[in-house]
This record gives C-alpha cells, structure tokens and sequence, in this order.
C-alpha cells in the first residue's frame, strides 16, 4: 500500500480553484496518464524526476507532513501528477480524516476513485484542446455524475485552464454538462521557463484580463468563476512554494 | 422608497472576498459611516462625488442594469460606501431574488438591516487599526450573531483588508470571535494614486507575499484564506471596472 511521493511542500496558501487562497500543505504524488502539451509538473511524469520519488505510506507521508508543517496546517491537498491512478491514496485520506483535516485533491477526471467521495474540495480538470489530450467524456460524465450523486456540490468544483478560445468553447462545452458543479475558469500559463517573475506576473495579469473581457460578454458564462494561479503571480515558475 | 446610487457598472469579475472571481454586476451606493483612511471610494462618501448620485428606486435600478448587461449577468453585488445604511433597499434586493439573481453585499458591519439575511453572499468587512476607525464590537458581535443564527454559514464571510501587523492582531481577534464563520484575509492597496497598474500590480503582489509569509507560519491563521484584489491588480486604481 505504498504511494509514490514526489514533493511534500507547505504550509502555503493554495493558488487556484474554489479553495484559492487557503492555507494547506502539498503532497505531490508521482505518474500520470495524461502528457499536457503545457504540464507544469511534467516532472511528475517525464522522468526527469525520477529520483525524487519516494514509495511512502500513509503513516510516512504523515509524519513528513507533521515535520515540516508541525502545527501550521488543518488542510492537505493532493497534486500530481494524476493522483487518482493511486487506489492506495484511500489509506493516507482516511488518516487525514481521522486526524481532523480537510482533504482537497485535483484530477483531470479521467479515471474514478472510490476514495473521491471523501475529499473535502476535490477539483476535477478536464483537458482543453491546447493540452494536446483528448478527453473521453463518457468517462467524465460517469465520473461527474457518480460524483454528484454521491457527495454534495460544495465539495466538488470543476476548473478549465484557458489558453485560447478553443479551449473556452471547450469549457463551455463541459459547463453546460453540468451547469450545477461550481465552474472556474483558469489563466493558463504559457511560460514554463520564463525566469522573471516580475514579467510572467505581468502577462498572466494581461492573459486574466483577456480571459474576463471574453467571459462578462458572454451569458452562457454567467455563473463561471475567473481566476489566475495566486502561486504564479507569487512565485513564478519555482517548484516547492 | 428611493436609493442613493452613486455607480452602476459591469458585468465584470468579483475582485475579492468569498466569491472571488465571480460574473456579477455592481451597484454602489452613497454614503457611509466610517472615514477609512485608505478608503478605495471616499468619493461616496466625502462630497467629490456628490454630482454623481442619484435617487433611483428598486425599478429604476433595475432597468439600468438590464440596459448595461443585457442577459450577461445572474449576479448581483451592492456595495458602498455602507449598503447597509439604506433600509430601503429592502426592495431592491426583493426585486433581484424575484427575478432569480443571486445578490452580494458588502458591509463593515456597524449597521444592522433585516433584509442582511437575504443576501446570498454577505460579507461583514471589519475595518482594523490602519483604518483610523475603532470597531464597536459589541455592535459587530450582534450582527454577526444574529445572522449565523438566521442563515447558514455558506452564506456569511468576515474579511479584513491587512495593511500591517496590528491590522493582522486585529484580524486574529475577530477570527477567534466567530472561528465557524469563513474569514478571509485581503491585502491592503496602500497606493490609491499610483496611475501606474504595472508598478501598482507588482506591489500588491509583493504585499501578498509578505502576508502569506505570516500566515504560514501562525497556527491561529490555518483556517484562513488570503486573497489579492483582482480588480486592482488588473485595472490598478480605475473606477467603473
Ligand atoms: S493531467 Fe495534469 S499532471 Fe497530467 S500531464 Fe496534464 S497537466 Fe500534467
Ligand atoms: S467602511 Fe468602506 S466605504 Fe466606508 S470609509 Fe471605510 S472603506 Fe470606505
């Protein structure tokens, strides 16, 4: 029962989605099905960090959160990579529960996990079209719709990274599947190496306003919600904060 | 039954607070009874935009705002100066939940209305030390005790702007007052002249890092979220956006 660790990193404030802005500490498992064209934890998946894997299980990971967080955290979030490749996740979530934190987790959505049930702030993020994937969204809507029979809609979120208007009709696609899971709607980032966090702030500041002049005008987004990565704006592209 | 409306405009993105991100459309309304220093919209309040207000009732409001989002809106957000000086909006916010748009108020919380419980996202803002104003917590505490009575806590959410570290002690406290109500903690704009977005973005950014890096490490903090103005950092110091 052994999950494949790549980063435990936090506390921190989470960057994105319905919880942006919380404070939580990451666990970043290793592997995923998916390959984005724009990956920003290609990392978990390319080999290129391949030495950073651990095999850990729950009991381990829980320790290191404790280590590093000590008592500054009552929120883990679960990255990847795509964590839901891992059945063995449902030991260190039912640890956490047990322990009295919230659990928030992050998926393309692309392969169910009995376990989903049990996180707190569970995003699921489709692919659009600049990913270079293809979505097989028989798959998502019997996933979204085990979801959303199973656990309220307070917990469950869906959020589209948006490159260009392709993947805005794509998002609009996913939103009119399911019009009542909470939709947000993401700044993609389209440097993944730019050094300058001062200049990549600047133009994911540009691509947000981008992304807002196309949403307001448009009411088949009025119930969307629009948001950058606060840890890009932060941080730029550094690993680990 | 007349309002006093200083601005109409949008539909845009909720800059900050609970429904960060979010399609809506505001109305400002005249008057408060604080003189915040660092107050982002003294012209409610300090006579330079006396010209501007008018005297409009529910119908009229209404009618404005279909002509300026057409159907590209289902979100409404009141915000002042203080709403919550103005019983009469009673019929405004009877008029938009009849019509089936969701209504966001914000307030500093020294002023009770019945029509609070109403308001699906009801943000008490507290103002803290760096404002010049001194909370009557007494007042804030029957405020907020009656509506976590009346309405549920998804409903509700205490925000106070930081500018420095008494702001933060300030916060601590009324977050300890109410720990079941959503608190969110927003960096202060300390530069509401600066014409440049660029430089005024990059500050407020730095000022994110310097609050995260406080609440990170403070166990009284790990049920916080903390949050940027997203209207600032996109259209810096420009009103009507
Ligand atoms: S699904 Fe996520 S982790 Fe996997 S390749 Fe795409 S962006 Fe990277
Ligand atoms: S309470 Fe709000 S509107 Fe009133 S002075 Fe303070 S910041 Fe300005």
């Amino acid at each position: 029962m052994k999950i494949p660790v790549i980063e435990i990193f936090g506390p921190t404030i989470q960057g994105e989605g319905a919880v942006i802005g919380k404070k939580t500490i990451f666990i970043r498992t290793a592997g995923c099905d998916y390959q984005c064209s724009w990956c920003d934890s290609a990392f978990t998946w390319d080999g290129s960090g391949k030495e950073d894997i651990t095999m850990m299980n729950a009991e381990e990971i829980f320790r290191e959160l404790e280590k590093i967080g000590l008592d500054n955290f009552e929120h883990v979030t679960i990255s990847g990579g795509n964590p839901a490749l891992i059945k063995s996740l449902s030991t260190l979530i039912r640890l956490l529960k047990e322990k009295n934190f919230k659990v928030g987790l992050e998926t393309q959505g692309s392969v169910w996990q009995d376990w989903m049930v049990e996180i707190d702030d569970l995003t699921i993020s489709p692919k659009p079209p600049s990913s270079g994937m293809k979505t097989d969204f028989d798959r998502l809507e019997d996933i979204l719709q085990l979801l959303t029979k199973r656990i309220d809609n307070g917990h469950v979120s869906i959020k589209v990274v948006i490159f260009n208007d392709k993947d805005l009709q794509y998002a609009k696609n996913v939103h009119k599947k399911f019009p009542a899971v909470p939709f947000y709607l993401q700044v993609g980032n389209e440097d993944l190496s730019d050094e300058s966090n001062e200049r990549l702030a600047l133009m994911l500041i540009q691509k947000l306003e981008w992304l807002v002049s196309k949403v307001v005008v448009d009411p088949e987004f009025n119930n969307v919600r629009v948001l950058p990565q606060l840890h890009t704006l932060l941080w730029g592209n550094k690993k680990g904060v």
